[in-house]
């Protein structure tokens, strides 16, 4: 088979850059994945998307499994035809959204039971169900359904409990994983998911175990649920030297500049999150230096700058106010959210783009 | 002083297709403007407008005079910098929205007094200030200040009442358009107003009084405000032979694809309306003849056809399928209703372009 990954040159320590293989085309790392949760970056042309530099898009399972649901997506052609995306997607495992939007959620061994938020029906997702779902909708990478606990307040035995779960459930993934592809010419990459909470032994015997099952990428997932970053930072650490060169590493659910420098420079190549589109539709984009600019903030109103001098983001280089955008805002238009996305995505690559700057070519690395 | 339209080819009786000069560029006619209420088209960047082949964007005076007031679109250097558009503009009067949006607003011989719905201050609309507005605003087209009435139960004598008040206003503005663009080097182009309802004699001596005044072109207001499709062409069709070919006419806030054919038909040049962009982000858009397409319709479900299969619009060309646009609107993207504008404005203009095939150039005309 060929390599997955390639990775291009070690920034420091644990940085690096490199080229992930996907089916859907190659995808220079570190990278940001925005969330297109019900298929598409909400607001946003493919094209637009493609303009910020963003090399994937990740759409969540849970959301496109309850609607429009996934048998009518595969025969519309898949979520590629269906969103008109070119380039790799990626899906979640549905898990997260099944914890975090149903407060009632029932965790058996068999899988986790939900209630429907439209009809209030019975829903249950298994480990198999998730891979039976994500290959329908026919992402080029797809996620391990993994057993997910809030970190605040958690006890060390729910803790220890899902991380069983995850590694147990990670197991039926890869067997359902395999019975569905066999087959497949070309098929998309599985990512493992290490759980374990902020329990530091537990995350890298985690990572021990996913590493050693037959998966193409490790996920690591249960991080930035309401944890302190510097909790956050210290599991990133604690990983960062235990990785496998060949395999891409995806941080689940992670998003904020200043945690995306964190986890690049612990090693990891790839992220998403909906937190850079959402708040740019609540109208908080990104400055220089991470500074968080509030764009119906009264102070803006005679603003003539653009979000950020110097950005070569289709908003900012086309010098879109921040006085228009406030404007636009304030009037409900929804281009300003998509003005506002545009830029937040593309400050995102940019601190990408600038890990990769560092790259030499990987013939002389 | 340049000519402000040359007509390029009357196509039949009354139809024609021509070039109307502007400060901002030329525009082909017959041309639909699509109504960017509040500075810019909701939803849609200046490319994605400008792509559709629309080629002037018109914006609201009363809206964009409450917020965020004409001031200090002035200071952030007029209409086309603050909303980055490229091409002409065009501001209406303030009156229609005057009229309309507020059911208190009284009329004296001086101006309007109405009620800012946001504060509830008492505001006033002269004729000597909609002109001050809009050309703070920056518009390189603008309409005088004129007495709508709704048309539907109006009083003969309300008709005649508004028809005179709406010539000496008239008188008002040209003094205050000349006084304001007296030094400019490359002023406006300034549009009279003719009224009348649905009376034939007065309508025919409005525009007589429209057109000896020293305006550039002539706008037909009072129409589409409650009257039949028959009752508006009947008006539509008196005028059509009266026009002098020299000078651009407008019709006032009509846009649907038969009213524009009627209008077209009847010697009309331009034409506005927030339709089709409203109705799109509605989720209803033009198919094939006309036909209204309601895409959150349950039968979109998985009909993998675009919009219109043969519309070279983005939404169209790219493949959106009806069942990704159902889906869009029914998860609240603004996607879809951007996708949907870009069709629904694509449409009017195919209509008009259709119109101007017909042109021979102009030199044989």
């Amino acid at each position: 088979m060929a390599p997955i990954f390639t990775e291009s040159k070690k920034i420091d320590t644990y940085a690096r850059t490199g080229v992930l293989h996907t089916r859907a085309g190659d995808v220079l790392t570190p990278t940001f994945m925005p969330d297109g949760t019900r298929g598409a970056v909400k607001g946003l042309t493919p094209q637009q998307v493609i303009n910020t530099g963003v090399e994937v898009v990740l759409a969540n399972t849970y959301h496109l499994h309850l609607n429009p649901g996934e048998q009518i997506i595969k025969k519309l052609g898949g979520l590629h035809k269906f969103a008109n995306r070119r380039g790799p997607m990626l899906t979640d495992s549905g898990g997260f959204q099944v914890f975090s939007l149903d407060s009632h959620a029932k965790v058996t061994e068999e899988g986790v039971r939900f209630k429907d938020p439209i009809n209030g029906d019975i829903r249950m997702i298994t480990p198999e169900k998730s891979m039976q779902i994500q290959l329908d909708l026919g992402a080029d990478m797809i996620v391990a359904f993994d057993h997910l606990i809030g970190l605040k307040d958690a006890k060390p035995e729910d803790v220890k409990d899902a991380f069983d779960r995850t590694h147990r459930w990670l197991e039926r993934c890869i067997v359902e994983f395999k019975r569905l592809t066999n087959s497949m010419k070309d098929r998309p990459l599985l990512f493992g998911v290490v759980q374990g909470g902020l329990d530091i032994q537990l995350r890298k015997k985690s990572l021990g175990i996913i590493q050693a099952s037959d998966v193409d990428g490790i996920a690591i997932g249960g991080l930035s649920v309401g944890e302190t970053r510097e909790e956050m930072a210290i599991v990133l650490e604690a990983l960062a030297p235990l990785y496998d060169p060949e395999r891409p590493r995806f941080l689940l659910g992670v998003g904020t500049p200043e945690d995306l420098r964190i986890a690049v420079e612990n090693g990891i190549d790839m992220l998403d999150c909906v937190l850079p589109t959402r708040n740019a539709r609540h109208s908080s984009v990104w400055g220089t230096n991470d500074v968080r600019i509030t764009l119906t903030n009264e102070k803006y109103k005679e603003d003539k700058d653009p979000i950020e001098v110097g950005c070569d983001c289709y908003t900012s280089a086309n010098g879109f106010s921040r006085a228009f955008l406030r404007h636009q805002f304030k009037s409900g238009d929804p281009l300003a959210g998509t003005l506002a996305s545009i830029h937040n995505l593309r400050y995102m690559m940019r601190i990408c783009e600038g890990y990769r700057l560092f790259t030499a070519p990987a013939t002389i690395s």
